[in-house]
């Protein structure tokens, strides 16, 4: 048998090309691929290269042949895009999801007594693993948490593969991990050392609100996170409480104002709502280069009022997207909230040009990187980032057909749209499938725990609703 | 070989009561059943049964025994509830989905011109597929539509196996199927007849809205309504635009109190929007007994406001939910909406106990059924009823757990959580898989589309985005 000359010409063709081509651990090809770079540069029939965690090459089709990788996700057109980043959460009260909703001053009457009966590590655990899986699945890729027992939701995220800053709450009465805020911050402490050094996890203090802590004890967290160089959480601006302690405490101050006052704003902090400030308050934040999670669900489905985002995005203020935690919002997922954003802030704004579908998908992704502080790193599919990559279903009939992506994303989308999520260049959910933990597992072990919840509610009295 | 006692007394009991057993088409099984019946009652671990396309018994874990059908569906826990209801959209439009978005004065100036070059048989067809098919999957049953061509859209039901309310367009200016209002009525009479004993389609005329039609038109399809006993569907009280052009007609009246005096108001007539309505407007809806579409998205997407509907349910109008059509909204899933309107509404009231889950649940089933005036047949599950029903999975990580379903549907489902979609008894969805249509083929066939589409506008000098 003779091969003719046309077909050994082709042979050896490809063979010197895979021979040429660099190793690549993973290529994404034929993508719409929106970089979120400075220019916002999309790639039509794009291709992503990943290389030991890193993204070593964005471009058009021609990479395709530049790159011999072990693995290749032939998309067909779907989008490609930077992981979302949820900026702001308390993932293991999933567990509580969709528990007494709608009763008033809720957090005070009914979160934090139900949590004095329920947090322990094992709730924590079986709460975060929940989380971590519909994170996955909705697209989110890194995610910022606020709790108690945060070094057992660190487990849980290093088994998942995901990205996360973890903020051990600290807080002015007796809680599951600490009877004192100096116990939750000796807690914090021990968890930061821990953790310090873990590629994928940011251990950080979560001091739970200016009213919730001493004017000391806030001094002092600013303090060891300026020596240990880790991030702060906390919520800020928030609630009419919250203002109205504050103010009493300051002879009138806005919290905003009293942070700044006591030298705690810097860009270290990431301020969760931030729904009740001012201009003055804003100019603060911009000059203190504090990060800003918006948090529309719960700022809507709690009456609160509305984050004043545009004002913030106007000055610059590092502004991320987030969904609060699964009892105040109730989903993990900042796909489903892209619609809220691109919604609320036209009705609010009276204008429907105000908040266009790009700005919503830039402050789900570099956005939220720059309020992490993070934006050297994720945020944006750019050379030499972390390879933190969603692809999100063009095919399905609620996104057909894409003549905007960003409006596909924004008004389309829901997280169930996503196909695959990547993190640090591993694949943690394919098709739909996850790949890291078992679904099933964590799903009877959240409902396991709910009963225990359901007997709990029952014996205080309340009812199950 | 003998049978033992023991074993040949089980065998005869059980061939017994399969003996003694009713038939049945269909019996859903150990579901968490919301039957939105008058009482609201839920069955846990209930059971739905269905034969010739009615629901004959709805009830708890013992109906099981006394019905032999054959196809029963185990939910295993999942909410099983009448199906949604889309009070309001433009089907056909999803081929235009994401175009122009954000563009002021859209409807004038983008809409229309791009409709003008558009809108033929073949578009009307492809558009309609790709909205039956998202709806389907999204869990919706029945839909209302004003569109062209409405006989294309009718075929499109029909093979489907939904059900719809389906309203021919009657407009001021010519349109691809017709020159004049005059022929556009000709044409909605037509398909009316054709159409007027379909077991699952409604024809219906559909009067863009007042300002863009005569007061004689307005008048002559409100008879011919009368006459064939049909509905007539009509956006009232939407736009700044109509509110001036109405008030200029009628020396300063409102669209609402306007087509009260000329005797348009009935129990046959659905309104869409009604955003720009007092208290007086509201009055003169219930005393008519008209239907209102209440469509969330549309309203704060574009920036027009956001109906008044907690005043509207407090006066008891007929208020159900519609997505609008998929430029304006961009979804035909109401599963979507239902989170909009808990937390848009608690938003607007400045009360976070306003719009809980039960009552946005109630307005996206039996509200939509009273506003499109078919409530004697469809929005609840209850014996005698239409068997439009559908199945929505608690096992979805967004899902777990369910303390509240109403809770669950409204804060935490979208439209992908949907099972199973069951129209007249007979399955359209099983396990997310269409069972009556072709998607891949429906998907091809919008793509192909949206390229012409992208020609057209890039040949109109505008940009595809």
């Amino acid at each position: 048998m003779s091969l003719s000359r046309a077909f050994a010409t082709t042979l050896l063709a490809a063979a010197c090309s895979a021979y040429a081509a660099d190793p690549a651990d993973l290529m994404i090809t034929d993508g719409t691929v929106l970089t979120m770079n400075p220019e916002n540069t999309v790639f039509e029939h794009g291709t992503v290269v990943v290389s030991d965690g890193k993204i070593v090459a964005v471009g058009g089709p021609e990479l395709t042949a530049k790159y011999q990788a072990k693995k290749v996700l032939d998309v067909k057109g779907d989008i490609v895009m930077p992981g979302l980043i949820n900026t702001h959460t308390h993932g293991s009260m999933t567990v509580f999801r969709s528990l007494g909703d709608d009763v008033p001053d809720r957090l005070h009457r009914y979160i934090f007594p139900l949590e004095n009966k329920l947090v322990s590590r094992d709730m924590v655990r079986t709460g975060a693993n929940l989380a971590n899986i519909e994170m996955i699945k909705g697209g989110v890729t890194t995610y910022a948490d606020m709790y108690y027992f945060e070094d057992e939701v660190a487990k849980t995220v290093d088994k998942a593969g995901l990205r996360a800053v973890l903020g051990e709450t600290i807080i002015n009465f007796p809680v599951a991990d600490a009877q004192t805020p100096e116990e939750g911050i000796a807690y914090a402490v021990r968890f930061i050392h821990k953790y310090k050094d873990h590629p994928r996890i940011t251990p950080a203090f979560a001091p739970h609100a200016p009213y919730t802590n001493t004017t000391e004890n806030l001094q002092k967290i600013a303090a060891l996170s300026e020596e240990l160089n880790v991030p702060v959480m906390i919520h800020l601006a928030e609630t009419d409480r919250e203002k109205e302690e504050i103010a009493k405490r300051t002879g009138g101050k806005s919290p905003v104002q009293y942070m700044a006052d006591i030298g705690v704003l810097n860009n270290r902090l990431l301020a969760a709502h931030v729904i009740m400030a001012d201009d003055n308050d804003l100019d603060l934040l911009k000059k203190y280069d504090v990060g800003v999670a918006h948090n529309i669900s719960a700022n809507t489905k709690s009456a609160k009022g509305v984050a004043p985002v545009t004002q913030m995005l106007e000055k610059g203020i590092r502004t991320g997207l987030g969904t609060d935690g699964p009892m105040s919002s109730n989903t993990l997922t900042t796909m489903n909230e892209l619609n809220l954003v691109g919604k609320i802030h036209k009705l609010e704004t009276k204008n429907r040009a105000a908040m266009p579908p790009l700005t919503v998908v830039e402050m789900a992704t570099k956005g939220s990187a720059r309020a992490l502080h993070m934006d050297d790193k994720i945020g944006s599919l750019e050379t030499g980032k972390l390879a933190d990559i969603i692809v999100v279903d063009t095919k399905a009939p609620n996104m057909v057909p894409v003549y905007s992506p960003y409006a596909a994303l924004v008004y389309g989308a829901n997280g169930a749209n996503v196909r695959h999520t990547i993190v640090d260049g591993v694949i943690l959910m394919e098709d739909r499938q996850l790949l890291t933990v078992n679904e099933n597992e964590i799903i009877q072990d959240a409902q396991r725990l709910a009963e225990k919840v359901r007997e709990t509610v029952r014996a205080s009295g309340e009812e199950v609703k």
